[in-house]
Protein backbone atom coordinates (compact mmCIF):
# COMPACT_ATOMS: atom_id res chain seq x y z
CA UNK A 1 0.00 0.00 0.00
CA UNK A 2 0.96 3.27 -0.66
CA UNK A 3 0.67 6.93 1.15
CA UNK A 4 2.15 9.50 -0.53
CA UNK A 5 1.46 13.50 0.65
CA UNK A 6 1.66 17.17 -1.13
CA UNK A 7 0.56 20.16 -0.38
CA UNK A 8 -0.27 23.02 -2.46
CA UNK A 9 0.19 26.78 -1.50
CA UNK A 10 -2.10 29.62 -2.22
CA UNK A 11 -1.58 33.51 -2.10
CA UNK A 12 -4.62 34.90 -3.93
CA UNK A 13 -4.45 38.75 -5.07
CA UNK A 14 -8.25 38.72 -4.32
CA UNK A 15 -10.18 38.06 -1.21
CA UNK A 16 -12.16 35.33 -2.75
CA UNK A 17 -11.35 33.96 -6.17
CA UNK A 18 -11.92 30.07 -7.25
CA UNK A 19 -8.80 28.45 -8.94
CA UNK A 20 -8.94 25.01 -11.02
CA UNK A 21 -6.23 22.69 -9.56
CA UNK A 22 -7.43 19.52 -11.10
CA UNK A 23 -3.92 19.29 -12.64
CA UNK A 24 -2.02 20.08 -9.90
CA UNK A 25 -3.76 17.32 -8.37
CA UNK A 26 -3.11 15.07 -11.57
CA UNK A 27 0.64 15.37 -11.05
CA UNK A 28 0.17 14.64 -7.51
CA UNK A 29 -1.12 11.33 -8.37
CA UNK A 30 1.21 10.71 -10.89
CA UNK A 31 4.34 10.60 -9.14
CA UNK A 32 2.68 8.72 -6.04
CA UNK A 33 3.08 5.73 -8.67
CA UNK A 34 -0.49 4.79 -7.73
CA UNK A 35 -2.35 3.10 -10.36
CA UNK A 36 -6.12 2.29 -7.85
CA UNK A 37 -6.96 4.47 -5.22
CA UNK A 38 -8.51 7.89 -4.00
CA UNK A 39 -6.98 11.06 -3.59
CA UNK A 40 -7.84 13.18 -0.72
CA UNK A 41 -7.45 17.41 -1.48
CA UNK A 42 -8.83 19.63 2.07
CA UNK A 43 -8.23 22.86 2.69
CA UNK A 44 -6.29 23.51 5.89
CA UNK A 45 -7.60 27.22 6.58
CA UNK A 46 -11.44 27.29 7.78
CA UNK A 47 -12.13 30.52 5.50
CA UNK A 48 -11.63 28.30 2.31
CA UNK A 49 -13.01 24.83 0.38
CA UNK A 50 -12.38 22.32 -1.99
CA UNK A 51 -15.53 21.23 -4.87
CA UNK A 52 -15.78 19.60 -7.73
CA UNK A 53 -17.89 21.52 -10.40
CA UNK A 54 -17.90 23.34 -13.79
CA UNK A 55 -15.23 24.87 -15.68
CA UNK A 56 -17.00 27.92 -16.52
CA UNK A 57 -16.86 31.18 -15.62
CA UNK A 58 -20.48 32.14 -15.88
CA UNK A 59 -21.14 29.23 -13.13
CA UNK A 60 -18.36 30.26 -10.88
CA UNK A 61 -19.64 33.70 -10.64
CA UNK A 62 -23.37 32.29 -10.15
CA UNK A 63 -21.61 30.65 -7.37
CA UNK A 64 -20.33 33.60 -5.61
CA UNK A 65 -23.84 35.92 -6.12
CA UNK A 66 -25.40 33.04 -4.55
CA UNK A 67 -23.15 32.46 -1.59
CA UNK A 68 -23.18 36.14 -0.97
CA UNK A 69 -26.84 35.80 -1.12
CA UNK A 70 -26.65 33.10 1.26
CA UNK A 71 -24.02 34.04 3.54
CA UNK A 72 -23.51 37.58 3.51
CA UNK A 73 -20.55 39.53 4.18
CA UNK A 74 -21.11 42.50 6.37
CA UNK A 75 -24.06 41.23 9.17
CA UNK A 76 -22.82 42.00 12.53
CA UNK A 77 -22.06 38.45 12.89
CA UNK A 78 -20.80 37.25 16.59
CA UNK A 79 -17.50 36.17 15.47
CA UNK A 80 -16.40 40.26 14.54
CA UNK A 81 -16.63 40.97 18.38
CA UNK A 82 -12.85 38.94 18.41
CA UNK A 83 -11.66 41.39 15.88
CA UNK A 84 -11.92 39.32 12.28
CA UNK A 85 -14.41 40.57 9.92
CA UNK A 86 -14.29 37.33 8.04
CA UNK A 87 -17.42 35.06 9.61
CA UNK A 88 -19.51 35.10 6.00
CA UNK A 89 -16.17 33.04 4.53
CA UNK A 90 -16.25 30.35 7.21
CA UNK A 91 -20.36 30.30 6.17
CA UNK A 92 -19.35 30.56 2.51
CA UNK A 93 -17.10 27.59 2.77
CA UNK A 94 -19.30 25.72 4.74
CA UNK A 95 -22.00 25.45 1.81
CA UNK A 96 -19.59 24.76 -0.82
CA UNK A 97 -17.37 22.41 1.17
CA UNK A 98 -14.04 21.70 2.27
CA UNK A 99 -12.67 18.46 0.56
CA UNK A 100 -13.26 15.84 -1.72
CA UNK A 101 -12.00 12.81 -2.52
CA UNK A 102 -11.16 11.61 -5.87
CA UNK A 103 -10.86 7.94 -7.18
CA UNK A 104 -8.02 6.95 -9.38
CA UNK A 105 -8.12 3.83 -11.39
CA UNK A 106 -5.65 3.20 -13.97
CA UNK A 107 -3.18 5.88 -12.79
CA UNK A 108 -5.61 8.52 -13.96
CA UNK A 109 -8.18 10.65 -11.59
CA UNK A 110 -11.06 8.94 -12.77
CA UNK A 111 -13.47 12.25 -13.13
CA UNK A 112 -16.73 12.42 -15.23
CA UNK A 113 -16.39 14.68 -18.88
CA UNK A 114 -17.32 18.05 -16.72
CA UNK A 115 -15.96 17.39 -13.19
CA UNK A 116 -12.92 20.14 -12.21
CA UNK A 117 -11.40 20.27 -8.66
CA UNK A 118 -11.52 23.74 -7.52
CA UNK A 119 -10.00 25.58 -4.53
CA UNK A 120 -12.39 28.36 -3.49
CA UNK A 121 -10.82 31.42 -1.46
CA UNK A 122 -13.34 33.31 0.42
CA UNK A 123 -10.28 35.09 2.56
CA UNK A 124 -7.74 35.65 0.58
CA UNK A 125 -4.46 37.37 0.29
CA UNK A 126 -2.56 35.55 2.51
CA UNK A 127 -0.35 32.57 2.86
CA UNK A 128 -3.20 29.48 2.79
CA UNK A 129 -2.54 25.53 2.35
CA UNK A 130 -4.62 22.73 0.90
CA UNK A 131 -3.12 18.98 1.97
CA UNK A 132 -3.17 16.31 -0.87
CA UNK A 133 -2.88 12.30 0.61
CA UNK A 134 -3.35 9.88 -2.13
CA UNK A 135 -4.00 5.94 -0.99
CA UNK A 136 -3.91 2.93 -2.79
CA UNK A 137 -1.72 0.66 -4.58
CA UNK B 1 -5.10 -4.40 0.39
CA UNK B 2 -7.92 -4.39 -1.89
CA UNK B 3 -9.06 -2.07 -4.41
CA UNK B 4 -12.60 -2.22 -6.18
CA UNK B 5 -14.49 -0.68 -8.57
CA UNK B 6 -18.33 -0.17 -10.02
CA UNK B 7 -20.15 2.33 -11.65
CA UNK B 8 -23.83 2.52 -11.40
CA UNK B 9 -25.92 4.50 -14.70
CA UNK B 10 -28.69 6.43 -13.75
CA UNK B 11 -31.31 7.57 -16.54
CA UNK B 12 -34.48 9.19 -14.58
CA UNK B 13 -37.56 9.79 -16.27
CA UNK B 14 -38.11 12.90 -14.35
CA UNK B 15 -35.82 15.91 -14.73
CA UNK B 16 -35.50 16.02 -10.59
CA UNK B 17 -35.26 12.47 -8.60
CA UNK B 18 -33.62 10.83 -5.90
CA UNK B 19 -33.27 7.10 -5.78
CA UNK B 20 -32.07 5.02 -3.21
CA UNK B 21 -29.17 3.01 -4.04
CA UNK B 22 -27.92 1.63 -0.07
CA UNK B 23 -28.69 -1.86 -2.26
CA UNK B 24 -26.52 -1.74 -4.75
CA UNK B 25 -23.82 -0.27 -2.83
CA UNK B 26 -24.27 -3.05 -0.61
CA UNK B 27 -23.91 -5.23 -3.27
CA UNK B 28 -20.51 -4.01 -4.49
CA UNK B 29 -19.00 -3.85 -1.39
CA UNK B 30 -20.31 -8.20 -1.23
CA UNK B 31 -18.39 -8.57 -4.32
CA UNK B 32 -15.02 -6.86 -3.16
CA UNK B 33 -14.83 -9.21 -0.61
CA UNK B 34 -13.66 -6.23 1.19
CA UNK B 35 -14.10 -6.81 5.39
CA UNK B 36 -12.76 -3.93 6.40
CA UNK B 37 -12.21 0.03 4.95
CA UNK B 38 -14.54 2.24 3.20
CA UNK B 39 -16.65 3.12 -0.13
CA UNK B 40 -16.55 5.73 -1.89
CA UNK B 41 -19.86 7.28 -3.77
CA UNK B 42 -19.16 9.84 -5.55
CA UNK B 43 -21.81 11.24 -8.75
CA UNK B 44 -19.27 11.72 -11.92
CA UNK B 45 -21.75 14.25 -13.44
CA UNK B 46 -21.81 17.75 -11.81
CA UNK B 47 -25.53 18.88 -11.50
CA UNK B 48 -26.37 15.54 -9.49
CA UNK B 49 -25.29 14.52 -5.91
CA UNK B 50 -25.30 11.43 -3.45
CA UNK B 51 -25.79 12.11 0.09
CA UNK B 52 -27.10 9.69 3.00
CA UNK B 53 -30.44 10.67 5.04
CA UNK B 54 -34.27 8.90 5.59
CA UNK B 55 -35.87 7.08 3.49
CA UNK B 56 -39.20 9.28 4.06
CA UNK B 57 -41.20 10.23 0.85
CA UNK B 58 -42.15 12.93 3.00
CA UNK B 59 -39.05 14.32 4.22
CA UNK B 60 -37.50 13.55 0.28
CA UNK B 61 -40.53 16.40 -0.54
CA UNK B 62 -38.90 19.11 1.96
CA UNK B 63 -35.59 18.20 0.77
CA UNK B 64 -36.82 19.27 -2.82
CA UNK B 65 -38.76 22.20 -1.70
CA UNK B 66 -36.39 23.43 0.44
CA UNK B 67 -33.81 23.50 -2.46
CA UNK B 68 -36.17 25.02 -4.77
CA UNK B 69 -36.24 28.14 -2.06
CA UNK B 70 -31.97 27.98 -1.46
CA UNK B 71 -31.30 28.08 -5.33
CA UNK B 72 -34.15 28.53 -7.54
CA UNK B 73 -34.42 27.41 -11.20
CA UNK B 74 -35.34 30.27 -13.57
CA UNK B 75 -33.11 33.05 -12.50
CA UNK B 76 -31.21 34.87 -14.93
CA UNK B 77 -27.92 32.74 -13.98
CA UNK B 78 -24.90 33.75 -16.02
CA UNK B 79 -24.22 30.26 -16.92
CA UNK B 80 -27.02 30.22 -18.69
CA UNK B 81 -25.46 32.46 -21.43
CA UNK B 82 -23.50 29.50 -22.69
CA UNK B 83 -27.33 27.98 -23.73
CA UNK B 84 -26.92 25.86 -20.64
CA UNK B 85 -30.80 25.80 -18.08
CA UNK B 86 -29.54 24.25 -15.04
CA UNK B 87 -27.43 26.39 -13.22
CA UNK B 88 -29.52 25.64 -10.60
CA UNK B 89 -28.74 21.91 -10.42
CA UNK B 90 -25.17 22.61 -9.92
CA UNK B 91 -26.23 24.91 -6.85
CA UNK B 92 -28.64 22.47 -5.66
CA UNK B 93 -26.23 19.70 -5.91
CA UNK B 94 -23.88 21.40 -4.04
CA UNK B 95 -26.18 21.40 -1.12
CA UNK B 96 -26.58 18.52 -1.09
CA UNK B 97 -23.12 16.90 -1.14
CA UNK B 98 -22.02 14.75 -4.34
CA UNK B 99 -20.04 12.28 -2.79
CA UNK B 100 -20.24 10.25 0.44
CA UNK B 101 -17.60 7.76 2.19
CA UNK B 102 -19.02 4.78 3.82
CA UNK B 103 -17.59 2.95 6.43
CA UNK B 104 -17.03 -0.88 5.90
CA UNK B 105 -16.74 -3.26 9.15
CA UNK B 106 -17.54 -7.16 9.29
CA UNK B 107 -17.92 -7.16 5.29
CA UNK B 108 -20.96 -4.94 5.73
CA UNK B 109 -21.84 -0.99 5.32
CA UNK B 110 -21.79 0.20 8.76
CA UNK B 111 -24.49 2.51 8.44
CA UNK B 112 -26.69 4.18 11.56
CA UNK B 113 -30.41 2.75 12.22
CA UNK B 114 -31.85 5.20 9.69
CA UNK B 115 -29.01 5.89 7.49
CA UNK B 116 -29.96 5.44 3.84
CA UNK B 117 -27.32 6.19 0.87
CA UNK B 118 -28.98 8.18 -1.98
CA UNK B 119 -28.36 9.84 -5.95
CA UNK B 120 -29.83 12.96 -6.17
CA UNK B 121 -30.47 13.92 -9.53
CA UNK B 122 -31.55 17.67 -10.25
CA UNK B 123 -30.88 17.51 -14.38
CA UNK B 124 -31.77 14.19 -15.46
CA UNK B 125 -33.37 12.39 -18.27
CA UNK B 126 -30.13 10.97 -19.83
CA UNK B 127 -27.91 8.84 -18.88
CA UNK B 128 -25.07 9.99 -15.44
CA UNK B 129 -22.90 7.67 -14.00
CA UNK B 130 -21.83 7.63 -10.13
CA UNK B 131 -18.27 6.00 -9.01
CA UNK B 132 -17.68 3.37 -6.62
CA UNK B 133 -14.14 2.80 -4.96
CA UNK B 134 -14.17 0.19 -2.40
CA UNK B 135 -10.70 0.02 -0.26
CA UNK B 136 -9.95 -2.25 2.38
CA UNK B 137 -8.61 -5.31 3.54
CA UNK C 1 -2.74 -2.10 5.86
CA UNK C 2 -4.02 -1.03 9.24
CA UNK C 3 -7.88 -0.47 9.36
CA UNK C 4 -8.97 0.75 13.12
CA UNK C 5 -12.46 1.41 14.47
CA UNK C 6 -13.94 2.76 17.03
CA UNK C 7 -17.02 4.97 18.20
CA UNK C 8 -18.01 7.86 19.79
CA UNK C 9 -21.19 8.05 21.90
CA UNK C 10 -22.95 11.48 22.49
CA UNK C 11 -26.11 12.41 24.60
CA UNK C 12 -26.73 16.00 24.36
CA UNK C 13 -28.68 18.06 27.21
CA UNK C 14 -29.48 20.14 24.79
CA UNK C 15 -31.40 20.25 21.60
CA UNK C 16 -28.98 21.56 19.53
CA UNK C 17 -25.14 21.49 20.56
CA UNK C 18 -21.49 21.65 18.92
CA UNK C 19 -19.25 19.43 20.69
CA UNK C 20 -15.50 19.95 20.00
CA UNK C 21 -13.79 15.80 18.91
CA UNK C 22 -10.81 16.42 18.03
CA UNK C 23 -8.57 15.21 20.87
CA UNK C 24 -10.95 12.25 20.89
CA UNK C 25 -10.27 11.94 17.17
CA UNK C 26 -6.61 12.35 17.86
CA UNK C 27 -6.52 9.47 20.31
CA UNK C 28 -8.11 7.10 18.43
CA UNK C 29 -5.67 7.67 15.98
CA UNK C 30 -3.07 7.38 18.16
CA UNK C 31 -4.12 3.79 19.49
CA UNK C 32 -4.58 2.80 15.80
CA UNK C 33 -0.80 2.83 15.20
CA UNK C 34 -1.45 4.38 12.00
CA UNK C 35 1.37 6.70 10.73
CA UNK C 36 0.33 7.46 7.21
CA UNK C 37 -3.54 7.50 6.16
CA UNK C 38 -6.94 9.37 7.07
CA UNK C 39 -9.29 9.06 9.35
CA UNK C 40 -13.29 9.29 8.16
CA UNK C 41 -15.28 10.36 11.41
CA UNK C 42 -19.23 10.47 10.36
CA UNK C 43 -22.14 10.80 11.80
CA UNK C 44 -24.59 7.63 11.91
CA UNK C 45 -27.40 9.60 12.67
CA UNK C 46 -29.48 11.56 10.27
CA UNK C 47 -30.18 14.53 12.14
CA UNK C 48 -26.33 15.41 13.48
CA UNK C 49 -23.39 15.95 11.76
CA UNK C 50 -19.43 16.09 11.96
CA UNK C 51 -17.40 19.88 10.14
CA UNK C 52 -14.33 21.06 10.74
CA UNK C 53 -14.31 25.02 11.37
CA UNK C 54 -13.13 27.34 14.12
CA UNK C 55 -13.14 26.92 17.98
CA UNK C 56 -14.79 30.17 18.83
CA UNK C 57 -17.76 30.48 20.67
CA UNK C 58 -19.25 33.28 18.37
CA UNK C 59 -18.94 32.04 15.71
CA UNK C 60 -20.55 28.28 16.29
CA UNK C 61 -23.72 30.96 17.88
CA UNK C 62 -23.53 32.91 14.03
CA UNK C 63 -23.42 29.51 12.44
CA UNK C 64 -26.55 28.42 14.43
CA UNK C 65 -28.54 31.75 14.33
CA UNK C 66 -27.30 31.31 10.12
CA UNK C 67 -28.64 27.80 10.00
CA UNK C 68 -31.99 28.37 11.55
CA UNK C 69 -32.29 31.25 8.98
CA UNK C 70 -31.81 28.63 6.39
CA UNK C 71 -33.84 26.00 7.09
CA UNK C 72 -35.68 26.98 10.02
CA UNK C 73 -37.91 24.81 12.87
CA UNK C 74 -41.47 24.73 12.86
CA UNK C 75 -42.11 25.12 8.97
CA UNK C 76 -45.13 22.80 8.00
CA UNK C 77 -42.84 19.77 6.70
CA UNK C 78 -44.31 16.97 5.37
CA UNK C 79 -41.68 15.15 7.32
CA UNK C 80 -44.15 16.28 10.30
CA UNK C 81 -46.97 14.52 9.07
CA UNK C 82 -45.06 10.55 10.19
CA UNK C 83 -45.32 12.38 13.64
CA UNK C 84 -41.67 13.50 13.78
CA UNK C 85 -41.31 17.12 14.63
CA UNK C 86 -37.31 17.14 13.57
CA UNK C 87 -37.65 17.97 9.63
CA UNK C 88 -35.28 20.79 9.92
CA UNK C 89 -32.65 18.53 12.30
CA UNK C 90 -32.53 17.25 8.91
CA UNK C 91 -31.57 19.70 6.61
CA UNK C 92 -29.55 21.70 8.93
CA UNK C 93 -26.93 18.64 9.27
CA UNK C 94 -26.91 18.28 5.41
CA UNK C 95 -25.75 22.15 5.08
CA UNK C 96 -23.08 21.68 7.58
CA UNK C 97 -21.96 17.94 6.49
CA UNK C 98 -22.16 14.62 7.92
CA UNK C 99 -18.60 13.62 7.62
CA UNK C 100 -15.18 14.52 7.07
CA UNK C 101 -11.72 12.63 6.18
CA UNK C 102 -8.84 14.00 8.27
CA UNK C 103 -5.59 13.18 7.02
CA UNK C 104 -2.92 11.45 9.36
CA UNK C 105 0.64 12.50 8.79
CA UNK C 106 3.60 11.22 11.19
CA UNK C 107 1.42 9.94 13.27
CA UNK C 108 -1.27 13.21 13.95
CA UNK C 109 -3.85 14.66 12.72
CA UNK C 110 -2.15 16.66 9.52
CA UNK C 111 -4.74 19.92 10.37
CA UNK C 112 -4.12 23.26 9.76
CA UNK C 113 -3.43 25.67 12.46
CA UNK C 114 -7.34 26.48 13.43
CA UNK C 115 -9.27 23.09 12.10
CA UNK C 116 -11.15 21.76 14.82
CA UNK C 117 -13.11 18.56 14.54
CA UNK C 118 -17.05 19.12 15.68
CA UNK C 119 -20.05 17.45 16.13
CA UNK C 120 -23.36 19.13 15.41
CA UNK C 121 -26.37 17.56 17.23
CA UNK C 122 -29.54 19.13 15.53
CA UNK C 123 -31.91 16.74 17.61
CA UNK C 124 -29.73 15.66 21.11
CA UNK C 125 -31.13 14.22 24.77
CA UNK C 126 -30.71 11.03 23.44
CA UNK C 127 -28.14 8.22 22.98
CA UNK C 128 -26.21 8.90 19.30
CA UNK C 129 -23.27 7.20 17.61
CA UNK C 130 -20.11 8.63 15.93
CA UNK C 131 -18.35 5.78 13.89
CA UNK C 132 -14.59 6.71 13.54
CA UNK C 133 -12.30 4.50 10.75
CA UNK C 134 -8.68 5.00 10.62
CA UNK C 135 -6.86 3.87 7.70
CA UNK C 136 -3.30 3.27 6.53
CA UNK C 137 0.12 2.21 7.07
Amino acid sequence: MIVFTDYLWFSTRQRQEFIRITDQIAGIVARSGITEGTVLVSAMHITAGVYVNDWEDGLIHDFQEWLEKLAPAGLDYQHHRTGEDNADAHLKRTIMGHQVVVPITDGRLDLGPWEQIFYAEFDGRRKKRVVVKAMGI
